[in-house]
């Protein structure tokens, strides 16, 4: 891994990310390709550019550009926010760094920023976010109808997420209006974090920190997941999960015993015996 | 609401839904976005259009057209269509109006027309099932094809659907050959309505008026959702479930007691507390 | 079906596939479509081809072509595999048939081959597999990246796939690393064969003969589906399942008594009678 | 003819052009079309609009979108135009008429509305001026370049263009920064007017009303081609011409005797016999 | 040359051309190509069809496929006009073999077949010809229109072109509506062989056999070029000209003696010495 | 101007051109813009990009790609020949800068860089220069008939070009296989270079120093055209031209007294009075 960037066991960052540091290092990775078939996406994705921001607003201009809104005219829009709200780059890499952490099947940086389709949509998320935040909502549904178009992830604009997260594979993910979810969480594909009903207001689930939510598992109402729980494959939770705790099941109950390690840092699905339910 | 739609209590219409009043309502709308990024869209998808009709064969002529079949042929073939049976539109305009009344996040009518991946979803069935009783097969199931490569549906051309539908969010769902689904229908993503096997014959599921099936329930064969009945997340129904009432869990079970209005219009997925099954 | 290509009972190819009879077939096919629409998809797609290896790069060179590579160097791309390794253009058609032989809403050949997208994804995934095969990871993620965009399944190229295999719809299949999966095998829609965090090593289950995973179930872990094991929808599995077993339910349970058939060739995704929990 | 649009014998309007007896003529000539590979051009093109003007927009906007602005914005930017200054869409179809009247092989009005490129460039034009005058020059650049790679025109937007205008073929043809044409004019192809150098300053030649040049004549410096004056295919002129008078040659030289019509509306290239040179 | 293709000194095909030895020489020149980035043009363009027809319908589908007709629908469109009318095949396999043997910088015949814009818009013409005798007028303009863009030139569906014709380079040439052009001919750049204004008729120049015309020459009229006419780079013709005579000059005037051989298939744009002037 | 850009008033360069001064001109340039429209536009062509020959790689991919050649992998293609042969890059930055310097419509150096398709030209024509003297014929000629198409310029990718060339509006010029053409030459749209036949070895003109040919001059065979020299527009040239000599008409004839200065960098195609003719 790169020097500079320091993370303790529990994933919390102790320094500020060092975004030059990051990008030298895809630099370095973006050049081991040499097969002349796919090395120009390397190129024109990466070494092309000035920095990570550069980097970043083109790599989502090139996965969002429709016939409505022109690549170049994404780039600039994104480009914008970059500048704007300098925490959207730092969470994209954080974001980066944490899928290289934790997924045994992802070898360097550069592979999930040029390739992840779960990585790309908490991207455009955090850009259609800001859109949201500044009263363009025009805008941020169009970025969010793109992403479910393209990745087949549905991110509400007006969701909250915090940064190190890693939603893996993706498909068929969907994140609701007032869902808030913080630091170093991972999503399976699938996951519904969804509302109840036709209600406003408060509605959406509350993800805490390190939480690890299995493929399929749904999670409904404004209800709590809390730090370093775990929501096995399938479940279907409709109650406040407390800290570092698994839940498994239809209707979802507790298993086992308390847990200590956050579980999204782990990304192990699998589950204690079910004969251990609480 | 645009004045001249009226609806009761239950959902169901009174008197004709009068599409240009919806049309005039949607120009309004339209003409509010004034963000120079996406205000084309909202022009060239609405404003420049004679009316609904035009519009929506423009919206999925849009969506739909790849590299098989041109927009404008595209759109020639669904005016075609809306010409020749117009409760197509009509259909259309009232799932468009169902979205707005169920959806806590559809803040108008043009968000859903423009935006929302199971509205556009449903309208491209229309035409295919519209192809598929003239026996234009071919056409038909490309059309299949593109709608599930889109926007990661599928849902047969010879399946037969009703009016005032949601697919909410819309991702993975799979509706089968033989499935009937009646009016005011709210189905969430990752359902299943699925057959049995390779058996020819009738042999999905068949859907009554006011159903709401939650995220990544799985109803499988030639079983009868009765009306009003809920089905909640995650469920597995492999048995016909009676009139209003709510199954839930892996194999489904029923919970709670008979319940009295129709579900897919409350949207809401949560259920009675679980050990009131029954 | 065309003569000369046999099959017991059983699903077991008795003889070497017939490469060119499938082709004449598949001609024969192509020019029953007369709609001036489509009718070029047929042309383009397979009559104006020379054989069965010719059309099928130029499928999946049209399909997963962007901006990235080029259709024409797609097509290069994968004719190459399909001159060095002649078993994936068998593979191909035995895929096909298998669609053709098990999917009652499938009339011939050639409409899975031109419009179902669960097949273009096992195909392609031949093409990624054969690249990493050769250490060209690069292209190899570039494919499975694209695969995940266009269709929303997500198969990891190292994982090894067997043939006459059906992913029905297809949508949210998400197969691991280390997974294997032996011929004749049936997945349905979002079923997810996967791994167990963030450790390396063989962590994937392994899928045996005739086995049918109905939609949405969930298999985690390096655990082993025997041969002709049958697991139900929405069900979790974190054990081995014997053959010839039918399991069910979040955790899964063994149902029923022990059948006989491959259930891989039924796709009945039904159950035995719930109360059969053994 | 429409009814309701008169014009004199010298092409002179009498009174102003009914753009809404024009729009209706289009509409019935566009229902004409019932070719099922192209009706859908005409649909999409002309009757699918609102009034000419969403027309002309959507016409523009389909031939000028490119990866840099896309088909929507530029046909909101089309429309903000057309809003601004009216007399745009009048310009533009007077232009369409005097392509009907003038060329033979012209058989209606939306012939060159949908399929001559010189129409194209010349309302292209008319867009790029009217963001020269408000000072985008850099959009105006744009869409001359556009203009230039499309359609092989290259018109400076700051040049000053009137009406009733038909660039016939169109290929070719250069028209410079102070160059000013009036009404009635028709040029063909390979047509330059052209400048004196890296002078600033107004250097390009002035046309007045009714002239005809011919294919590939070269027009240069700040001379003026009289009312009515005809010069011939392949003349390349470097000095001012009187008033209907014919000029022919490299270097051109007046021929033949002072004509009394305007040759533009006659677009006959060929010229008097020549030893009647004068 | 490919064995097969007998050719007099003069030009004149004495056997009919033999399509399919023509067809086996493509195939051979086209396995050539071993450069990774470009040799799927030639794969897709050339060795994956059946035959010459099936590489010429996806020729004229690829470079003239737009926005209005789909790829494969022209495919199919320009495959149906080869069928009806195996002349034009074969004229188009004459063209190509004139371009190899009269231009020094060709070196076989795949290079004009898939890279000459001249002999491209040839074969369009042909397509556009057999439309406009059928009476589909407006998708034989269509065609004419993406021609002119497409490449620059522009050639009247209603005109008549013989066989053996090399357009080379091609921009800027220009053949109107009652046009004839017989075997053998040689046009360069921007040629027009132009009308006589808006008089409908007969009205357009008629070239014989053998006829080279220099770059920039206008033709306007009905006037004949007769049988081995040879027009000056430059030139304005305005009268008939004699055959196997040499004009040259604006107006163009009769140079040098009879020379007694086709000046097409010598392709030499140059000139005996100014001074033999008749 | 860039301080560190030293020209002597005949256009030679005194000192070698600094690259980086260059480009933070254009960095200057391109953060002129503000037009929410186009500044994108400026952004990815430029800003966005490390350096002057990074930013020339995207332009000449974003221009040249089609469905042949991706652009990813243009731009590899491009940025290897910039590594191979740093003499091209410097020669794309002279030409830019040329062109501001005599083109009296360009106001700067990004404007020519973005948006003039003469410039686009020859820079695509270095890179299939390039690949032609590395016997890689198939991609120069794919190139070659790149710009033929999008451009409506051919330049046979053998032929010889200097530097600091300008190709005023670009439309139809051609550029035969064994031209020459020295430094500080320009030329104007429909110029002709032309051959002589079909004879193959040498036989296209040789263009020296600092030549200005006039809008649609043919100039053909093996003859030179000397330093300093001017063609007239629309001359037809078939005989060297001595230096520093006008020459016009057709077929050209000198006229007026030898200049002194190099007319490509004036541009200025007007002549002496006719009446000079010697």
């Amino acid at each position: 891994m790169a020097s500079g960037i320091c993370q303790e066991g529990d994933g919390r960052m102790n320094s500020p990310l060092d975004l030059n540091a990051v990008w030298q290092t895809m630099l370095m990775q973006s050049n081991v390709c040499c097969d002349v078939l796919i090395q120009g996406v390397f190129a024109t994705g990466i070494s092309d550019h000035r920095n990570f921001q550069s980097a970043l607003a083109a790599l989502l201009a090139t996965k969002l550009a429709d016939r409505a809104i022109s690549e170049p005219a994404l780039a600039a829009l994104v480009a914008s926010a970059l500048v704007d709200d300098p925490s959207i780059a730092e969470a994209a890499a954080a974001d980066m760094i944490a899928i290289f952490e934790r997924d045994a099947a992802c070898p360097d940086y550069v592979t999930p920023f040029l390739f992840f389709k779960g990585y790309h949509a908490i991207q455009a998320y955090r850009i259609a976010h800001w859109l949201w935040t500044q009263d363009r909502w025009h805008l941020a549904r169009h970025l969010q109808s793109l992403v479910s178009e393209r990745f087949a992830l549905d991110i509400h604009p007006a969701a909250r997420l915090g940064q190190r997260l890693v939603f893996d594979h993706g498909t068929g993910i969907v994140i609701g209006e007032t869902c808030v979810i913080e630091d170093d969480v991972s999503l399976l594909q699938n996951v519904t974090l969804g509302g109840t009903g036709k209600a406003t207001g408060d509605r959406h689930p509350k993800v805490r920190r390190g939480v690890l939510v299995g493929a399929g598992a749904k999670v409904l109402g404004n209800i709590e997941l809390g730090e370093g729980a775990k929501i096995g494959a399938g479940s279907v939770v409709l109650e406040s999960v407390p800290p570092y705790t698994t839940v498994v099941g239809n209707p979802a109950r507790r298993i086992g015993t308390r847990h200590t390690t956050l579980p999204a840092l782990g990304m192990d699905q699998r589950l204690p015996p079910v004969d251990y339910i609480i």
